[in-house]
């Protein structure tokens, strides 16, 4: 017999039919009363045993954790809460649980706790749902780009290439580390190393993917990139998931499009696909704001931020009008910024974007054509002589979800920065050959996928938001 | 005036409307055809030019991988093979393509010459296609598990254990490598480094797919994997996509069912999704064909191949009966095999392989209960005490494809199993947790994402079917 999944089993009209469940024990209640979940859904089904008719050992073993395969008839519900259960003919214990080791038991736990067992923490209601969420966050991304006729690059995770600069990169190498060779000027000789030079992990896909556009017109990454930096906060991750679309013929505002109609595509498909998640994920929001004093709680609760999001425009303001702005805001002159806002060209700290996003516009912003000076050495130099046409999006509680900009078409500006910028223009001879063969002008983007997962899910903890985190001191799983 | 796409172009009715297109000169002749193609589809459209009309030095400038926009009229097209094109009214040269220097002109290049610049291999006719087919693809995977209710799971890359045992791993570290730390023990001092522990490259997963499919019931992984390997061959490669999907309650037979579902299902879409994109690659085949002696041929072209495998059941034999065929069959007897196939249990090499699935059975054939002592700590023990629940699917011309098992759920055997095969069980806790608490039959398989790429684009070298390959002593771009 073939079993039904949970998801499945809620949805089917009960007219007294044999199935066959699977999954694991939620709760045991009254020695007849079974929640079962098989992770399909965050709904339980609920199973109905006659004790009485079952050896007491084997319903001993129905605990919390339990793994069961159940047979019975689907009824209508008696109770309340449930529209059909199970009434068990025969079960199975598939495996059992013992309550007096296994560590999720019915009560709260600490996010900080869970994060320490991560290997079971997807049997909680909370990652159940976040990962769930995660799957449908993706398929959206993918299919968003699959319909406008982009094709999605793999662009390599190893890279001989640190040219971006975008931060600080892990080595890769197939070297004894406790027997390093050196060669005669006690340089580490590379020729014994697997790709026979210095090799890293990818920081951003984004200089590939301007290759592939280049002949493709539209195309996107979506893959694992690396930062070696020593950031212990609840937003960094040392490996993270990154989406990055590079289109041939857009400009900057193209950009702007095509990045705020992603953005809302995502969250209206998860609004639509992940309903009972999301409202599981909106209570437990709601439950933490309790604990906290009033002025720290959200103003809108989750589901309502993302509605929030698909309901508005993005502002769009330019680099300069946001320094006016921000020099000219209450905090600034009451000096309660850390980092007061003086001058044109210095950059914008966290305190800074969270102002304009929620305190200014209460929407997501769109800074673009920042000094040319704090951004990358690719990005489009404006007219004026000062700036690049770069853009961040900045999202309500998040900050930088997305960072991208019109990249530099033209060779001669483009290898003429690269020398200012001490980028190693032989070595990079691939990047600027395609700007002397067919060059065109062309836009881009990263999305940071987990910031994005935190926006929807309404976690704290970007370690919360990726199966198996990865950070300084930590590699566990 | 917004630009249509090509692939648009071709499929509207010419009714004289004002169009702008943007995209990269193929060829140009008799100074007023212009080829030209924006990789939206291997189709071009031709643009018509009056040379007359035009400043000499701009048509001068029309040349092979130049980047052109033209405005003009889409008009029912006066020459054959074609049933549009546009009459330009006006153009601009976006970027320059000098053809004294520029290296794709055309003429046929080797695929080794073009692998060497692969950076501009995305704009010629085969590489547009296979990239075009790797995009529709890997789409058609994840909608595969979409549909039937699957989580996409992101497992680490970067991971602390290499307990699988599938092959050499690459070092990940943040550590100089000419400056090594070296503890009183003179043991490097890990604890510098970023994790404070050895880190590798994952080479799998699976066994994080497993923690996961035992709360969600079924996952898969679609991600990057290594191997540190010296194989310099057409079917291996250092970095690769794997696909990993792990179901709860599934048996080894589910398993199959699973694996032949999803070849049949992917190679169905692409079937029907890139048709024009697997003409050109069915044409090139049968040109390469020609210069190849008779027997060397292919029996079937690449089309037929693909019809075949969704025609035909692929073929179940166990391992045992493998050994019996091979044993009896005419090249071992004539001793053609470079390994005589003698006794149970020694494995199965590459060209018993080929002899099973092109001679024998002629179709994919799925072996399955492998000799326990070749196959991974983590298959389940059949009860013949000999054999493990293993499946290998091969497919003709490229090997295996798909390998995997129902996994060992019960903990005694699995620990004990570890224990034989020098697993370490502390490090490995996690895993083994799976299956003290709420344990039950599962089962998974991996799919090397670039041999299915191999098959369905019908590439005989697997360095060109990934976008920027990774072997030994090569990690260019």
């Amino acid at each position: 017999m073939k079993r039904i999944r949970v998801i499945e089993i809620i949805q089917t009209e009960p007219k007294n039919q044999n199935v066959l469940v699977k999954g694991w024990v939620r709760s045991f209640r009254s020695n007849r009363f079974i929640a079962l979940n098989d992770g399909s859904t965050i709904n339980n089904i609920q199973l109905v045993i006659d004790f009485e008719n079952f050896p007491e050992d084997q319903i001993r073993r129905i605990t919390v954790g339990s793994c069961i395969a159940a047979q019975g008839e689907l009824i209508p519900s008696q109770g309340s809460g449930q529209k059909s259960e199970v009434r068990v003919v025969q079960f199975e214990i598939l495996g059992d649980a013992d309550p007096g080791i296994y560590p999720l038991q019915p009560k709260k736990h600490s996010l900080e706790f869970l994060r320490e067992i991560a290997h079971l923490r997807f049997r909680t209601n909370t990652f159940g749902s976040i990962f769930r969420i995660r799957h449908h966050v993706a398929f959206a991304i993918h299919r968003f780009f699959h319909e406008r006729g982009f094709y999605y690059l793999h662009s390599p995770v190893i890279t001989a290439s640190d040219a971006e600069g975008a931060g600080e990169m892990f080595h890769v190498t197939s070297l004894d580390l406790s027997r390093i060779p050196f060669n005669d000027q006690k340089e580490v000789e590379y020729k014994k190393d697997f790709f026979g030079r210095p090799a890293n992990l990818t920081v951003s896909g984004q200089l590939e993917a301007e290759l592939a556009a280049m002949a493709l017109s539209q195309v996107y990454t979506f893959g694992p990139t690396f930062r070696a930096e020593n950031s212990n906060t609840t937003r960094h991750l040392a490996e993270f998931w990154m989406i990055e679309p590079e289109v041939a013929f857009n400009d900057i505002f193209d950009n702007m499009d095509l990045a705020e109609d992603m953005l809302k595509y995502v969250i209206g498909k998860v609004m639509t696909e992940c309903t009972d998640d999301l409202k599981f994920l909106l209570d437990r929001e709601e439950e933490e704001q309790k604990s906290k004093p009033q002025q720290e709680r959200n103003e809108m609760n989750l589901l309502q931020r993302l509605q929030f999001c698909l309901d508005h425009q993005f502002e769009r303001v330019s680099y300069t009008d946001a320094i006016e702005i921000l020099r000219n805001s209450n905090p600034n002159k009451k000096g309660k910024f850390q980092y007061a806002v003086e001058s044109w060209g210095t950059d914008l700290q966290s305190e800074h974007e969270r102002y304009l996003v929620e305190k200014h516009y209460k929407k997501p912003v769109i800074l673009f054509n920042y000094p040319k000076d704090i951004k990358a050495f690719y990005m489009r130099q404006n007219d004026d002589g000062k700036t690049v046409a770069a853009m961040d999006i900045l999202f309500p509680g998040i900050g930088e979800i997305v960072g991208g900009s019109q990249r530099e078409e033209r060779y001669d500006r483009l290898a003429s920065r690269m020398k200012e910028m001490h980028i190693p223009t032989e070595e990079m001879y691939w990047y600027l050959d395609t700007r002397r063969f067919g060059s065109c002008p062309h836009a881009g983007f990263g999305l940071g996928f987990e910031r994005l997962m935190l926006f929807i899910t309404g976690m704290g903890n970007i370690r919360d938001v990726i199966p198996f985190p990865r950070y300084p001191g930590y590699a566990e799983f």
